[in-house]
């Protein structure tokens, strides 16, 4: 695999001082969406060693938060990544992911599970396009397999899965 | 350490299918606050290793989310532990809080850290108890050390820490 480094940026593992950062910069990135409860400050102590931040002259442009799984030993999973909007399109969320599955074949885990929200069209292109398939699920939103009430009521989900 | 199981409670490690119930109790067993953002189900998928449930007949009595820190590798961490408030004062969170320090020592781990708002008291005499330290963090309210801004703005926090 060539995971050659985009132009310019610089990448290496996120740590806890990066949290506060990330917050500020949330709905802004996600379209005024607010995202916050999703990365409590855990997040950026205890998963470093499988989380990346990427940045271009100490500036923020991306980020991936992901593990392997402790309870699935053949698995990763990426819980939230994000890319500056000025810096869309140049591949850099597939770089990102590239570089974590690479960690996970190093540790043996061959699946790699992600979630989205039914909203977030381009996420789900996204995922699509680096070769994810859908899960099932028990509902359909758009032509697209959703799993309704996920993490609580009213809160459905596309998921993601992908061997690697 | 003597782990026996308080009279007439079965305990089991968490598994997905727990998520929906424990989401639907939580702002009963809390006293009518909603921390359902704080259990998305990616923890009863990737931490059931170290998470557990006790029942009694069948009926959800307690549970803990925990893990072990895959970035600190001398760390345990609990996230989320709850007791319902007809079986409180028994001893069944220090149980559970027993049988996860079991598991980190088994796993070369010897200190846990945890974490919990100002406004929940219990929980601040249920870790001193136990033999917690408050870290020092940078404010104080009633007395009690807080680390102010922990998770996002506005929202203090009482970090705790044992060696075990």
């Amino acid at each position: 695999m060539n995971l050659g480094m985009p132009n310019g940026l610089t990448i290496r593992n996120s740590k806890p001082s990066d949290h506060s950062k990330i917050i500020s910069i949330l709905k802004d990135w996600w379209g005024g969406r607010d995202l916050t409860w999703m990365l409590p400050k855990l997040f950026f102590v205890h998963f470093n060693n499988t989380s990346f931040v990427m940045e271009k002259d100490g500036e923020l442009i991306a980020f991936l938060i992901g593990f392997l799984s402790p309870a699935l030993p053949k698995e990763g999973y990426i819980h939230f990544v994000g890319v500056h909007p000025d810096f869309r399109g140049f591949g850099i969320g597939k770089y990102l992911y590239q570089r974590f599955f690479k960690i996970c074949k190093e540790n043996n885990r061959d699946t790699i599970r992600a979630c989205t929200s039914p909203v977030n069209k381009g996420a789900i292109e996204f995922h699509k396009k680096i070769g994810f398939e859908i899960l099932k699920g028990n509902a359909e939103i758009d032509g697209t397999r959703i799993t309704l009430d996920y993490n609580k009521p009213n809160d459905p989900k596309v998921l993601f899965k992908i061997r690697i």
